[in-house]
């Protein structure tokens, strides 16, 4: 998972792009970056941890003057992450001078990459990114031909924006599995890969970008858009739906808040039977959907956990006897809530298991008389191939389990999971809802041919 | 506002004051500190900071060993903080090694000090808590008296916790104006500034320490509890319930969650005509009023604004272009949940007005028809001496406008105030609601003589 | 300037090449870094400023695994400078993972980065190293060839070292303008810039490596050593005795120090008439020049600056204020030895003059009598294209002023330079004389073509 | 040891002080800070490490208006060390806000802090300065009588300036142990360690504080100087001159160099029967003795090693495995001049020894035939007590074995102790050679009682 973001057209291009990175920090804490040109030489800075950092005077008035930027946040859990693969990464070619952010994953990165070596090229970095600047800086001809010639070449989900001087290039793949929206602020056009960073700037969301969509974007103005290829069936991701993306960012035209309200409310369908004294999240990916669940059930809604927000990554790394404490101290359950009382616990979704067990050792413990635990999407049984970090399939808890055993390995009256069906219902458009999600988490189908192993790191 | 924390008895004492702290970090995010001793000579590491900064394994495990230990986290607006200032202090007297830390204010404090320099006293730090330690060290007898002694001669606001070599010993002032509770946690004690921290550790909450009482405790036992001056009347800052205070913590035997679920109620009560079509906090510290609202008023309750954690103070010292996107990043409203309805929105207090003014414009824009706003506290027209860093009165808005002028500055269609008598009602327990609550920064009534000038700094 | 060194067949290699750059420190402050393989994967860390800020345990001992490692240090006053042009640089291509360090400069990098640019290639760096990689990774074959075959397209100056698993190679260029040696430590090979760091690692210098020779080390064998083209000159760079190396190293079978000494004999010879006092060096680089001066002229040397090893870099960049402090704090003139003498100043040589008129002002300050100035060689007239940062002909005040000029410039009494026939002499080994050294900074006898513009920056 | 300095009434009074202490930052590399007064409030800035980090313009320019200041650099090896012990102490008392640097030991510390304590003192620091600080908050009149009146009752060595608003205070104790000087820049004073740091600052040595007297300066202006108690005899620290101050500095009104030039020469008078290739140093406090010793026996002055500047503490802290190479890798012998001579080595003194082993192990190593080490002071066989960190009796070579079997341990084919009579002959003015120097290192008899034990950490 990452974040990505593009403004052009604009003299605070640097200060956009940051502001617009901390509404998208959600999709990555890890490293933070951000080019600009248009001005002066092309610029890039990158820093581990949160955009935060990148934060000072100096860099983003004076050290970054220009009217065309991009930026990118990344999330990553390989302990191998660097600065190096930090993006954008910014390249020299034949073209010039081009920086590039992607979001996504390029599934036959190993065979291109291998192809590319026995060429001659050179690669500086473990990402996958790469692989595009190569074909790029290999062609020859206008940039929108190369770009979209190049893109031929590669499988698998990547929402992209490219920046060269003054101009932004914004694409999605074929199958659409990332999201990247266009929104725009007075005359300038952003590319953002949710629409809450671009609300967050004050601007106007336009539209999606389509599905193998190649747009261009010079001096405030859509110098061209146009298909390098296209798919009968969109596959876009629905775990964006279920966790990814921040609630006010709208997808297919709703709010991700209001599909997450129906997910809760066809969770109490399925749940119709269940009694409870309340319906409760857990803060914070389970919120919206409890709250529609209460809605449609009656049942009381409360904030059963306060989240301390203090208690980050850096809390967690240090000894032992810390991260024993963790848990706790991030997800505190309010005893008065939930002491005596049947209660039914709404999360996202369950992926080892280990931190809903400990959740539900913490509800138990402080009193909970009976716990129904449900879950806002299906069991995940398969790996993701197309740009979110989960486990192989060894360490996928429903994977291996049925139903009933997770049930009872964690210890509670009743687990649910939202029906597929369900949750497409809740992620769709009224208009149309067919051949729209990748769902390969969920069912294992997966829309392209998919590499052996997933793709880690590999120099 | 201060938050302090103590453990002894306790083989992970600096791991659970750290701990600890982390669920007092919302009373202060300034600096952070921490003293050990028990087992090697008495040390202090402070920084300035988030607890998470003191956080590495060398300090905690490595460099802190110790069975006793106490903590403190920082909330200063004023500019002249440093590291110098961090608590704890730990000195050197004639009854050894000493390490205070202390949440308050001492109202005589600038007397005191012009005394203490006259006998001949050196002040190392600007703050009001070096006055106890040129008490003590000028006392003789046994700690428990001279800790006694020296209290009397104290005015205002004070929760201390010392710690001599194993021994924990905590004092809260004679109006019990800021909270001190007792917990255990195994065989050892805690105290804390409120009773969330010592459920986070798994702790069980025992009591609160009495205004005017002295508590001594060692090797797991309280060696000895009694009243160094009794006052009639307990003076507790209502504001800890309104604001301060986590929702979890117990105070007055009920939850701060419950008494603001109780202002809620008491707001819809008092707002009985006002007709709306969704009632929404102020994240965080408006969220349970806002609940108890629609549970009294059924009206529907929305999360409107989505609070983005990652927009910290970090993020707010750059430039003027960032400082003028900040509320919009910080505090993003939800477009469907706010256009075109007439809404309630509910904040726990206004100050100088200027934040909510900002909060007002941001929803107008979003396209809000209409906007009640209501407060879960009455207007705010006394500086506070007690601990609490409010601006003098000329900033304050309230001290200078009538209600209906606030209105017409915040330009919203209804103003309401939650009243004095509801608000004693929500925080005050069952059995006793009289003389209870310091009120003085809404009725200007102060229990102590107040000094002229709001001590800032000296040195 | 910059200096490299690898070490192979050693399991401590990390620490012997960091150890070892400490002891290149001197050729560059800026940057410094290291790779280390033949264990687990290649891995590369590089930080700006003094190599001893790559020094902790975690790096060397923990984090660095392997028995084969290279490093560098990097000077330049370019500003542009930063942590993405430090090297080593490490990439994946074809022949597996590859790093390489390089000392010098390529001067037909301009036209050859454009010819690889047209058939594809991507440029990370803006140093002129990375056009050797491509080539490397275009290549097929076996690695020794390649190599040779990729040297053949460059022309200027290289010293290279690259690391491959467990295998090193060395490479000179043809004109061997900068040094290169190789030395032996237990059963490992050294290959490094002076022979200086071979000995404080309590090594064995062997040999130089010889002009255009490529020398392939692994398992401490040396597996092949060739020529891949030979020059009928040879152009070694005649500064590095006067200025760059350590007196310590061995240059053609003597040390620097010697070649000094006799530089400072030479002068005195050429100063027969002149009388005075004493003979001072400016310290440190005038030292064993001064020393030799003293001994042929039989005038009393003495140490009439004390040198502050204290004001670096990081002292001269702050306020104006401290900056016109800066010479009176770096060399302190002693008074009694310099006041009311005639005195002999040694120097190494005169760039721009600005820092030798502020020496003399200060020694006049002081009270000498009468200065004579001399310099260990002759005036710079000619930028350098092989590797030495020296300004553009502007700038150089030998190129555009005579002696006489640059002597009223300065004020002194008398201004010497090393004639160029001496310094030969100075330099050369007994055995040969003739075509060993490149002076074209000394006489605009450039051995290759040089390019229009001195290389700084591209992209 | 330590380092102090302090300038009034001048508005570059932070710049000047922070550059004098880069010249007294051979006294101290532990910490560093200034304090600044006289404009604004009395501000304290403080660093671990070396002054350069003291240095930014923030700090420098706009952080510290004020036109007097004092600054300190403090010298450690005590393990326990830390920024709170740091100077200056800046503390507020009855007369206003005060600061404090201390060079020196105060031997009765021990006692005065028990009465102190006893009185009800608290202490925050664990420095024995803190004493003179209490005595003075303690004292009523005027500030030159109490400080006068307080120092009455230190006994040991103590060089103090004291800064309050814009007037300096200086004070040399009775014996004047430490040194501390009085200059002049401008219309402004400077006091300072040593003359080094005035001359550094393009100021003129004006004369010696005198052992006992206090001298207030204000405005530029000697208000008052006078005596606070007079002893018979002085007892100036001969060490200063044999090891710690730099070279260029003026004592007994002559440069430090020339002592050690003398030293030198009557070294030679001593070794006369010894035949030798060269004489050497130990880098680089040995030189000046060196250099005296080669002109007075006519044996060749030699640079036998090369220092590497690089090579610092933060070197020698990491694994064993770098620690084993430290020496070799900061002096580095040169072998063409070592190898196959018989060397004279020259070092300023010996303490525990193994340095010493160490050097002429690696000397032999090179090839030296024979080896002459010779000390330009007697053996050190007592400890320090007024401010010298020599290790206690059991760990000093000198104090447990004879000169046979030191030359024996070492290895060497003779070992010459400068004669105590000839040193003093050396360090004294011409003018009065008797009662000057405390010589207790090298006789055990100390000028005032000894306290039992080194003092090394109190609390």
């Amino acid at each position: 998972m990452c974040g990505i973001i593009g403004v052009e057209n604009n003299e605070n291009a640097a200060v956009l792009v940051s502001a617009g990175l901390l509404n998208l920090q959600h999709r990555g804490e890890e490293s933070a970056g951000i080019t600009i040109s248009g001005k002066e030489k092309m610029k890039t800075f990158k820093t581990m941890g949160l955009v935060s950092t990148l934060f000072n005077e100096d860099i983003l008035i004076n050290k970054l003057p220009g009217t065309a930027a991009i930026g990118h946040v990344r999330y990553t859990t390989s302990s191998k992450s660097s600065l190096l693969n930090a993006q954008p990464f910014q390249i020299s070619c034949i073209h010039g001078n081009l920086a590039v952010v992607h979001n996504g994953n390029i599934t036959n990165f190993h065979q291109l990459r291998k192809e590319l070596l026995k060429k001659g090229s050179i690669f500086n970095h473990t990402s996958d990114t790469e692989i595009l600047l190569h074909y790029i800086a290999m062609s020859k001809g206008n940039l929108s031909s190369i770009v979209a010639n190049s893109l031929k070449k590669l499988e698998g989900a990547f929402s992209i924006i490219i920046l060269k001087d003054k101009t932004l290039i914004g694409v999605r793949d074929k199958n659409g599995y990332r999201p990247l929206v266009l929104g725009k602020i007075g005359n300038s056009y952003i590319i953002a890969s949710e629409s809450c960073a671009i609300e967050a700037l004050s601007g106007k969301y336009v539209r999606d970008i389509a599905p193998g969509e190649i747009i261009i974007i010079e001096n405030g103005q859509i110098r061209k858009s146009f298909f390098y290829g296209k798919s009968k069936k969109q596959n876009t991701c629905i775990f964006e739906q279920v966790y990814f993306s921040r609630p006010d960012s709208v997808m297919f035209s709703k709010t991700v808040r209001k599909a997450r309200l129906k997910m809760g409310e066809y969770l109490a369908e399925q749940m119709r039977g269940i009694k409870a004294d309340i319906v409760m999240p857990v803060p914070n990916s389970g919120y919206f959907a409890a709250l529609g669940f209460s809605r449609y059930s009656n049942i009381i809604f409360e904030n059963g956990f306060i989240r301390n927000y203090y208690v980050g990554r850096s809390f967690i790394k240090p000894s032992q006897s810390l991260r024993d404490l963790t848990v706790k101290l991030k997800l505190l359950p309010i005893k008065e809530v939930v002491s005596g009382k049947e209660i039914i616990v709404i999360d996202d979704s369950i992926v080892r298991g280990t931190t809903s067990k400990r959740l539900i050792d913490v509800l138990k413990r402080t009193g909970a008389k009976k716990i129904h635990f449900a879950f806002s999407c299906p069991p995940i049984i398969s790996p993701c191939y197309y740009g979110i970090d989960t486990p192989s399939k060894e360490h996928l808890i429903a994977a291996n389990n049925s139903t009933e055993r997770i049930k009872k390995y964690l210890g509670v009256d009743s687990l649910t999971f939202l029906r597929l069906d369900n949750l497409i219902k809740a992620c769709a458009p009224e208009s149309r809802k067919e051949n729209l999600f990748c769902c390969s988490c969920f069912n294992g189908k997966y829309p392209t041919k998919v590499p052996k192993k997933i793709y880690k790191e590999i120099v």
